[in-house]
């Protein structure tokens, strides 16, 4: 169980949330650059400057804290309070034009998630999770909603193409058990299921900085997300996920992974 | 070439647009009865409700017109002048809490369709399409983006799901040759085209509510929808569309997806 989330830092976690926003609102539709990465995964300024400008902050009012960025590496990742970031979770997204991209940071203490926020700086929604009080989405308490099963599930992944070898078919046994699929939207699906609007996320190849930030959001908001194997989500994890808000249906989509039912 | 849309039914067609826009907003991310039609897809209470409002008015203000709507049927489908209609394409993204779904109006003169509209009314961004006059999106021109082929282009499509049979292999083509990728979207994805965010969408599964209503408002902005043969789009066509900004990026993908390229 992590220690609460002391308000100073909450605030500063919306801080630096304020001030991705301002720089990914200015390079939102607009022709931008873009470069792939070794993992082939595209990369813009607008990526670059924010976490550029995230880590000057952090740098200049705690300059003792660790940080692991998506774009510009890691340091000081055993201090006692580590910060992970991505700076735009969705690039594709938001090179499309679509405003379902986020930026996402986490704040752990010993390896712990204590604070994380999900942003969306157009549609200028965020939530954030923090231990030791209920997640919010622009300050109002959000809960998860229930739901019992997969058959009454609004299921939700980024893409199909998350899904390499037999995760492939792990994926498929979860969309047909589920009432409705819907594909795209990044680290918003998971905002979504924190205000109990969508039921479970499942999802694959992502690193610390897609996963850690939800986590604070989503248990804050009475749901639950591990890996596929059901075990909680540390900075050594596996790259696969399941976020549910109800943990009924959280259980029968570890079931449909596995092959159980 | 259709003939010019009148100003009066341009005018009237964002007063339909706007009568949804109140009914569908009123039902956004509320908890809402779902029921499942004969082909298993989705339809609420907010479907039908704005279907009825919107024939109500067409019926009041011009009761010669014929109407195809897709929950509620056709009426006086030999009119000279007749309205299609989807009250909210994308009710599964509708039902999923996320403003990317809209509502789909066309008018057929002669059958050929002269006006369009697109409408996200939780955004508040509205795309008009007219013949005889430039593509709009909240009253101001939009122009679709050069994209000379399928390497510099962004893709989209609202679920894999769509391509059924040899159409999986034929789509696979496409996106394996496109620069990125992005799902989900429904009919917003037609506006970033107009808008020149987007560059290609492949789509399958549609029916006439769901397709012609496009076709203003992409060639208004310069670019082409068609069928899979490169077809013009009619109340007979198939139901498997190709919209593009750049007419060399639309007829390289009707050469992937027939396996010519």
């Amino acid at each position: 169980m992590p220690k609460a989330c002391p308000q100073e830092l909450v605030a500063f976690g919306e801080r630096l949330a304020d001030t991705a926003g301002e720089i990914v609102r200015r390079y939102y539709r607009t022709p931008i650059g873009v470069d792939d990465k070794p993992d082939a995964s595209p990369v813009t300024i607008a990526d670059r400057e924010t976490e550029t400008a995230i880590r000057k902050l952090i740098g200049e009012t705690y300059p003792g804290h660790g940080i692991i960025g998506e774009e510009h590496g890691s340091e000081r990742r055993d201090a006692t309070f580590v910060w992970v970031i991505d700076p735009i979770d969705g690039t594709r997204t938001f090179i499309a034009g679509r405003p379902l991209f986020g930026t996402l940071l986490a704040l752990l203490e010993d390896g712990l998630p204590i604070l994380g926020v999900i942003d969306q700086p157009v549609l200028r929604e965020r939530w954030v999770g923090a231990s030791g009080r209920p997640t919010t989405c622009n300050g109002t308490p959000v809960r998860t909603r229930a739901c019992p099963d997969l058959a009454h599930a609004v299921l939700s992944t980024t893409s199909p193409h998350m899904f390499l070898g037999d995760r492939a078919a792990a994926w498929d046994r979860v969309r047909l058990q589920s009432r409705l699929v819907v594909y795209g939207g990044d680290c918003y699906q998971y905002g979504l299921i924190a205000s109990g609007f969508n039921d479970v996320v499942v999802e694959a190849t992502l690193q610390v900085h897609d996963y850690m930030p939800l986590v604070p959001v989503i248990e804050g908001a009475g749901g639950l997300v591990t890996d596929w194997a059901g075990a909680p989500l540390t900075l050594a994890s596996g790259d696969a996920i399941v976020a549910a808000g109800d943990r009924r249906a959280h259980a029968a989509t570890l079931a449909a992974l596995a092959g159980r039912n």
